[in-house]
């Protein structure tokens, strides 16, 4: 099947409500095959960023810091939010600094994923920091409460392993660096 | 620093708009060194689950899909949403045949991860099916259009690596079965 058999037409959209983080619309989408016009919601934002941030002596640069959305402190790779008028690169330098105030550095890019195509429309970039220093003192506002921690790269896949870190973004760029996993990586399931 | 020194103290709640997909909320979040009270929104949902599901010659049974967040086809995962009731096994089953028609494997849990924690409540749970098989038409209804592919373990990695499959939910699933990245997977940066 074809991209464009695929491909639902938009018809029509309106703005949603306000939140902040995101511009809220609706769009109404023509079914390729039926033509039902139904109304699908979109979380429209600026595109993220995240990094794996390594030492001099290999060490990854990581964050702990209490998360609104599950309500409870999580570890992962330093990120953020794209300002307007950045681009990613000058993003993940500008989190790494604000959140841990480590510096330097050669970068690479890992390459993007698709937060969610189902309802966000934007990207996260993922980008590699090697050889970066503690030269700053952190400084994330008012809003962020960061605590900065340095693990190798065996304690980074025993907290992937159990668990401890389970952020699909951090996951994602971390899996770009490190061989995160036995494959397949069966656990029991849940309760 | 403890969990309980980066911990925020909830002060308050209220309901945000109502939207499709997810209730939305905003808590009156406490910093826990200043004490200023901040507004954050999470948007409240059911776990999400999607899976691996490999035939028993080894394809793996992928879909695609107009997706509305970014208004594009993307090749994918099956999975969706895991509704009230049903534990994720039951869920995932439930899309794999919903989507593809495709029954039966023996199922290992491979683990869950926090779609986003900044905002999101939610996991989304990963399964691995062996030696599913064809066995009924597919069945969508109304509010879905997916083509079933099947795909080798090298089509799989090769369509992660230029890009093709970027859905991050999707690539932490199919993380846990194949070896996705050479390492570190340095790629030109975005223009």
């Amino acid at each position: 099947m074809t991209d464009d058999e695929l491909s639902w037409r938009r018809m029509g959209s309106h703005a949603g409500p306000r939140l902040p983080l995101f511009d809220v619309r609706f769009d109404d989408m023509e079914h390729p095959e039926s033509g039902e016009v139904l109304s699908r919601l979109v979380l429209s934002s600026v595109d993220w960023v995240n990094l794996v941030a390594l030492t001099p002596e290999g060490a990854s640069v990581m964050v702990r810091q209490y998360r609104f959305g599950v309500g409870y402190p999580t570890l992962e790779t330093p990120g953020g939010m794209v300002d307007p008028g950045e681009d990613s690169l000058t993003a993940a330098r500008r989190e790494l600094v604000e959140e841990t105030g480590f510096t330097g550095g050669t970068w690479s890019y890992l390459g993007a994923v698709e937060p969610n195509p189902a309802f966000h429309d934007n990207l996260c970039h993922h980008w590699l920091a090697e050889g970066v220093v503690r030269t700053r003192p952190q400084n994330t506002g008012g809003g962020e409460h960061i605590h900065v921690t340095l693990m190798s790269e065996a304690e980074v896949r025993a907290a992937v392993q159990d668990g401890t870190i389970r952020h699909a973004l951090a996951l994602s760029a971390l899996a770009r660096v490190f061989d995160l996993w036995p494959r397949p990586f069966r656990q029991p399931p849940p309760a």
